[in-house]
């Protein structure tokens, strides 16, 4: 499959789009939707074989503007240190795809979504979704766009698990997965924190049964789900490393409830920055599909059997990182994914990342990260 | 000093006493409080050379019931692992005293009492106070009791906080200290995570800036903090043996909203439950107090020389134990203090433990615990 008409002029490609899909569209939870709006974003050309297409897949509060400005808050792409001209995916050498998930609130359908059935929006009446119908909403995009078989399909922390899921349910259809900073499944820690933000939005009388209006979201509750996330994605070193117990615009204790701790200003802005960008019925329905994501369930509780097909029929190609003081998504889910990769006889790199930088660190600068990805990519071009 | 009368017929000693002790009372603040409530419970008897006072103190959410029913709850005690008949604190060998914390809410003065000079509860013009404030309400209540010098003071968490902070503000009163599963200071992770509980009730309608009644109470965004909390206080390894991915009442996933993994049914019982036993302003306060906890801080940050007075003049004997799988106060920050206490010359022992019940193992069944703290009193004796 290839693009017949010149690209450019093609409105299916470029930053900012939005394409609808006429349903049904089938879910996992037996459920489904009538039609499918998703938000996404090309950056470069489908190469005339269709062999040099990327899916990135963002994670819990990311969106499709991986490598261009956010129209909302103005800010740079979330993962232009990996993506854009002379990084290890380049728009000058790939066709790079990344739409905002299922049930997201960036363009796709999700509890924001106006039921078709009603003319209100959805709330909490959105059927709940799983990371695998999110791999499929992908691939339904890709069936728009013409694109077949990816070269990789790349993401970290819940873009991770898309990327894995992607070589479970359509090995045929990919060729490398690059999944950075991940699980194959939920713990138990992992659902427990995403239950207290969870109870947080819906402890909010803001929240209203998720019935909120624009005017009136209960952004104190989003805040507070945010903070307690926000503490996940850090490490304990990193945040003694920068901030300690240092005291924000104050040379003694206050003795006071304000923001006496530099930590305790930066956790509050980063609670009010999110709910100005993020919607809480979409926070909690992308947390279910997190904490509902098993890999290895539906294949008797056995990893490498949902490897299977892509190791030994596709031989699709995998790459894991993970990082030192990631306490998340640690190390040792990645060398559980890695010895099912290996039990699949898939062809499987692996590497640990030192940084001090916890979770976040796939976001941040890490070139060896950079040249992990990109010598990956470069072997299986 | 010791009792003169028999005890027995002394009001002053028993279970479920309260006293008042006329101020005032000042505080680190430089604010004073008119006067001092006190909850307490003392066991035994003191001896006529007074020599086998110990002091247990109480962790975040605590109180004075260390070996006896909960009047509200109805359960036991919430040490009687270590301290009961033929335990390493035996009210038949020692006199044991246990007083809820100043801030508390259970009998001492906190943000709950009336403010004398408004006739109202004080709520949020309650002074905010700090864990040397703690141990200052509790020299008094000892002042009042005619005990002199403690054989040891005692404490978990927050409990070991104030059992260290004795041995620095009252050298010359403290023969030992035993301080389990703790920290000499709060580190940037524990105040974030202290703070992610704090906006948690603030957020709440109901907390309505402090001056909430008994009929309205900020329930859901205490059940939230403490939900945040409880997270802290136990392992991943101990979550995912207990709990794993496993299912509440059910045999497939439900694909809502309802606590569907064991886990999240756990978490939300533990909310629920906290809120019928404690109040939410007083979690404001005592939260503050281990936020501001940095015994080297008035010290030029040189922990050893707090300790300096008490291993150079009064040769007081510390014990430290930490869990090896305690994140919130991890092995480390035992290490420090252990190293601080060598460098004051102090007479120190210190033993990490297996357990694989996170911070709140010191709380549960801990036969080495037991028999360190046994063997640390008996040499002492």
């Amino acid at each position: 499959m290839s693009v017949s008409a010149p690209q450019a002029a093609d409105t299916r490609f470029g930053l900012d789009r939005r394409v609808h899909l006429p349903g049904p569209f089938a879910l996992a939870s037996g459920q489904s939707l009538m039609g499918l709006d998703i938000g996404y974003e090309t950056y470069g050309t489908l190469a005339p074989d269709g062999r040099n297409a990327i899916l990135i897949c963002h994670a819990l509060t990311g969106d499709q503007h991986v490598a261009s400005l956010h129209p909302r808050t103005g800010k740079p792409g979330w993962w232009q240190r990996l993506v854009g001209a002379g990084k290890p995916i380049d728009p000058e050498r790939h066709f790079i795809i990344c739409a905002n998930v299922l049930g997201g609130c960036s363009g796709s359908s999700g509890p924001g979504s106006i039921d078709p059935g009603t003319g209100f929006p959805y709330a909490m009446a959105f059927p709940v979704i799983t990371i695998s119908d999110m791999v499929e909403a992908q691939a339904a995009l890709l069936d728009n766009l013409g694109v077949g078989t990816l070269m990789a399909v790349v993401g970290g922390s819940m873009g991770g698990m898309q990327a894995l899921q992607w070589a479970v349910s359509h090995p045929d259809r990919v060729r490398s997965v690059v999944a950075l900073a991940t699980a194959a499944r939920h713990s138990a820690q992992n659902i427990a924190f995403h239950e207290v933000g969870r109870q947080a939005i819906m402890a909010d009388p803001a929240w209203a049964g998720g019935n909120y209006t624009a005017d009136c979201q209960p952004v104190a509750g989003l805040a507070v789900a945010r903070m307690a996330a926000h503490i996940t994605y850090l490490s304990e070193q990193g945040l003694t490393a920068r901030f300690g117990r240092r005291l924000q615009d104050r040379e003694a204790l206050g003795f006071g409830f304000d923001a006496e701790f530099q930590v305790e200003s930066y956790l509050r802005h980063q609670g009010l920055a999110f709910v100005e960008r993020f919607d809480a019925n979409s926070y909690l329905y992308i947390t279910r599909a997190m904490d509902y994501f098993d890999l290895a369930a539906p294949h008797d509780g056995v990893l490498a059997k949902a490897f299977s097909s892509a190791a030994k029929d596709f031989g699709t190609r995998f790459a894991l990182v993970s990082f030192t003081t990631d306490w998340l998504y640690p190390t040792a889910e990645s060398k559980r994914i890695v010895s099912a990769l290996n039990a699949a006889g898939a062809a499987v790199s692996f590497c640990e990342l030192e940084s001090p930088h916890g979770h976040d660190a796939f976001l941040l600068e890490a070139p060896e990260m950079n040249r992990v990805v990109d010598g990956f990519l470069r072997a299986g071009a």
